[in-house]
């Protein structure tokens, strides 16, 4: 059944799996379990939702994703950059902590789900495409930023809402004699702690003689310690009654069954949000499964992974969590930890289940500064300025991409920034080629070779003008090409031909097509014959399903060469141009 | 003073002004003169304004014109298309036959004229480019079929009101019980002379020997015969009387001096249509002027253009009249009549000064119908709907362009219409390039040349694999490279070296860049080579600004056969593939 395992992938590596996958899996699936329970705890609080929520949006998602998607190494559940989203997508609808809130989370799943899904089965993967690097490296680095000045807030011990850079800092700023100090203090220590861990713990126990493993996972394990740390500190010196916020009790329970709303109002206010977390959340998890796969040699199906998104999202709405993706962090842990299968993300499952049962009564003297510290250290590791450099290094137009989407990401919020960003790249690459770069050409003396007359010592001859035009004709630079010709062309009364030169031309569209047949008939009224030369076979095949070539006042030559034999008198003195 | 004579083209041509230039511009104007008056009324009617704002409309502007702008052909005043987007814009924000109707006219044309000035100083005139011919003429045609219908009621004596060709032919049955039958007697009888003459006239009176120019003229006058025998009849018979409508009144003046209001909410509501106006104007008038311009092998500066268009609209907006541009028909006709120079447009201003003053009694008994079957008939030939099948045996994305753009005018109006026929055609346009062509190429035996290995029989390596992209590499087709080359290397683990034949790559942007590095990293993991070969120059000159060469994982070759020479092993026997 060669097209149900298509989509289920999990007929296929089910089949061979045996005891040694089985215990690389599940050693993986202890390592991810560990560091997976306070970095879901956050992420919850970052979407404005209750802690368990975050637990939950790691549990049935993830085993869905096992049975759906491509990736062996892809663990999915709350990030970072999906979290902010979702708080930014029902901030809009609902008042944080109110049962609406909630729910609108649920929606925002299932709708998020259903959209991938839906792309998934009509194979629309490539609508990610549109989202260009610079678009995507601006947008996170500016989510880094806005997700860092978010959580100061619980590192402060203080209220502060806002979903702008501006609006946050002036909340900040506004609420500062508020400053809690004790808040303040387990706040700080666990962002240096965790700084300090992530720079040098790694290094200092293998300077102990610690194996490279081992000394991994404990780094990695780095924000365990930090929470068992401060909750302890809140526990013993009785901080949670001096005023520092704890998690406080969370429910020890099973994954809930839960119900979205899809009441229309609601749907109509979080569409352009779900579509934006579908498309956010795709990218980002197939750039980090297709990383992970291509160090095996594996490859991933971007169109099946929109379905196990999909899946999983949709799990999240029926048992109480919110959007979900695959994770970069967790899945190079459950990458580098060994795990060889899905079947991994099966297993720390039911070890965040356990957890979800039975652990929660731990958390309760968790301060919510600890696990905003493990936040900030974790998004502050996104932002990466250098993409700035890099594409002003580069080219114009990728920095404008760039810049304006991390100024109107941090300056107007995450949904209009990535929008802007998109139309922007689209706008810029559609500028750039509607003056493409068109090297007039001369003959390389006792060659075929023609080259640009600028640039080479070349033949020409006067009464023949040869244009080599460096891009694809279509209807934004159609009339580019008429205005260069005819400009050309009434310059100089000794021109008698114009070949065009089409080896760089992949596409000629209608609009480019009409052009031509009115640059035909321009240059038949004044007496001057047109040529093309070099036409490439796809393009020639659909010129030839035009009225142009019978009308054109001149020929198709296969190679320049023999256009210039054609057109030029061999009897008059040629003119060589050097520069 | 070259800077001011760019400016300013009447410094240039009228410093060889002479009599013989004299003559033939008076002469031109005369006939031109004789056509617009009955055109005029009729496009103000269409516009949903006085008759006299389309007189008014065509003096002042095309003054203006004659000193700003370039084309020497060119006349300038209403048109149809840019009255039906006027009565549509202006519809939205007044009741027609008001004061607040005729003083939002004025404002449009105020806006449309300043922002034309503007993107003429700005030299702004490439952004009419994003305008593709399929999008083009699918808007004239559905706008001619959207005229044409708004008209008929003039010509049954009804009243019927509406935006889109549903609400039109909907108010149309619903109000045909009020069909007036001596209105339609006049209509049918004025669309029946006008096509006759259109089809029929010329040939006749060529036959019966009179000169080709003379017989021309009296067919371009043919809407003025059936004006004076439609208002003779109506006059003589007194239809007025019994119901017909009729002209009516118009002021005996010269162009007032009028204010356009600039208040916020107007200037707000009419700021989209303004720059739909500006840009369509725009389109159909440079059209026009390039093709007459190349007749006579001179050149029509387009930002210059933009300058002498704006400076027309801000006239219009101060002298009573609407938005105008360069029209069709009164050009062709004017150089056909064999205007010289733009003074010809000047006295034609003269010619209507004098029918504005003197000649207004005339058309009292004037009925709306004649003026409506002018339209109808002129209209209807810009309806072209052979676009269609021209653009679908063509290109598919063209086809969906021009339909989508008919459809969506006729259905949901001209201001959405045109809008998402710009945004269907770019998007378009997009994917394509999101999926290129790519070629698996091969050694033709004993050349030095490269060919598709489906489409020719050539030598292969197992051992390598020679990838021609044939299209620039960017953000929407990064991610599609990656997957087929992953794909590609994933399927034969006999391959050690992937070369990227370069030669139809025009550019590389940022997201390729990166994609180029993510690609060289993976088959670096895989142990595979990434070579590049025919790279052109100015992608050269960008992918040394970057690090992609240095941490290349293979070579550049500057020809495709010195990478086959170094990367296949000349002891092993080659495979030779032909189908």
């Amino acid at each position: 059944m060669p097209h149900l395992r298509q989509y289920l992938p999990i007929l296929d590596w089910g089949r061979s799996y045996n005891r040694h996958s089985l215990s690389n899996d599940l050693i993986a699936a202890v390592i991810v379990t560990i560091m997976l329970i306070p970095q879901s705890l956050a992420y919850a609080m970052l979407a404005g939702l209750p802690p368990e929520a975050g637990i939950y949006a790691s549990i049935v998602p993830i085993m869905l994703y096992a049975v759906f998607g491509t990736s062996r190494s892809l663990a999915v559940g709350p990030v970072a950059v999906v979290s902010l989203l979702t708080a930014s997508a029902i901030g809009q609808v609902a008042e944080q902590g109110t049962a609406g809130y909630a729910v609108a989370a649920l929606t925002l799943a299932g709708l998020s789900g259903a959209m991938l899904l839906a792309m998934g089965l009509l194979r629309l993967g490539f609508l990610a495409n549109f989202l260009s690097h610079p678009v995507i490296s601006g947008f996170i680095t500016a989510s880094g930023i806005l997700i860092a000045a978010s959580q100061l807030k619980h590192i402060l011990g203080i209220e502060a809402h806002g979903h702008t850079l501006p609006e946050i800092l002036g909340a900040l700023v506004s609420h500062l004699p508020d400053v809690h100090l004790p808040t303040v203090l387990i706040g700080v220590s666990a962002i240096a702690f965790l700084f300090w861990v992530r720079k040098h713990l790694k290094s200092t126990l293998k300077r102990i003689g610690m194996p490279g493993l081992l000394a991994d996972i404990l780094t990695k394990a780095g924000p365990v310690g930090a929470v068992v740390a401060t909750t302890c500190a809140v526990w013993g010196f009785g901080l949670s009654d001096q005023g520092v916020r704890i998690v406080g009790a969370v429910p020890q329970s099973l994954p809930p069954l839960t119900l979205p709303s899809f009441a229309p109002d609601l749907v109509g206010a979080l569409i352009m949000p779900a579509i934006l977390i579908s498309v956010i959340g795709f990218v980002e998890s197939v750039s980090v499964a297709q990383t992970l796969a291509a160090k095996k040699r594996q490859r991933i199906d971007p169109d099946q992974e929109l379905i196990g998104l999909g899946a999983a999202n949709i799990g999240a709405a029926f048992t109480g969590g919110y959007p979900v993706t695959g994770g970069f962090a967790r899945s190079v842990v459950n990458f580098d930890a060994g795990a060889e299968t899905p079947a991994a993300g099966a297993f720390t499952a039911i070890g965040l289940t356990i957890a979800a049962v039975a652990l929660t009564p731990l958390v309760y003297f968790l301060p919510n500064a600890t696990l905003a510290a493990t936040i900030i250290v974790a998004v502050l590791g996104l932002v990466d300025l250098s993409i700035l450099k890099k594409t002003w290094g580069y080219s114009s137009a990728d920095f404008t991409a760039v810049a304006s989407t991390i100024l109107l990401t941090l300056g107007l919020g995450v949904e209009i920034g990535v929008a802007a960003g998109v139309i922007i790249s689209a706008l810029l690459h559609i500028y750039q080629t509607s003056r493409p770069h068109v090297a007039e050409v001369g003959l390389v003396p006792g060659t075929q070779h023609f080259r640009n007359i600028h640039r080479h010592s070349v033949i020409t001859d006067p009464s023949l003008v040869t244009l080599r035009v460096d891009e694809s004709l279509y209807f934004v630079n159609a009339r580019f090409l008429e205005d260069l010709i005819q400009k050309r062309v009434t310059e100089a009364p000794s021109i008698k031909n114009v070949v065009l030169m089409c080896s760089a031309v992949n596409d000629v569209d209608f609009s480019a097509l009409e052009s031509l047949e009115e640059i035909n008939q321009r240059l038949a009224d004044m007496g001057v014959g047109l040529h093309l030369s070099e036409v490439k076979g796809p393009v020639m095949d659909r010129l030839k399903r035009s009225h142009l070539l019978g009308a054109l006042n001149g020929q198709v030559f296969l190679a320049q060469y023999d256009a210039w034999q054609a057109l030029t008198d061999p009897h008059r003195p040629l003119s060589r141009v050097a520069e």
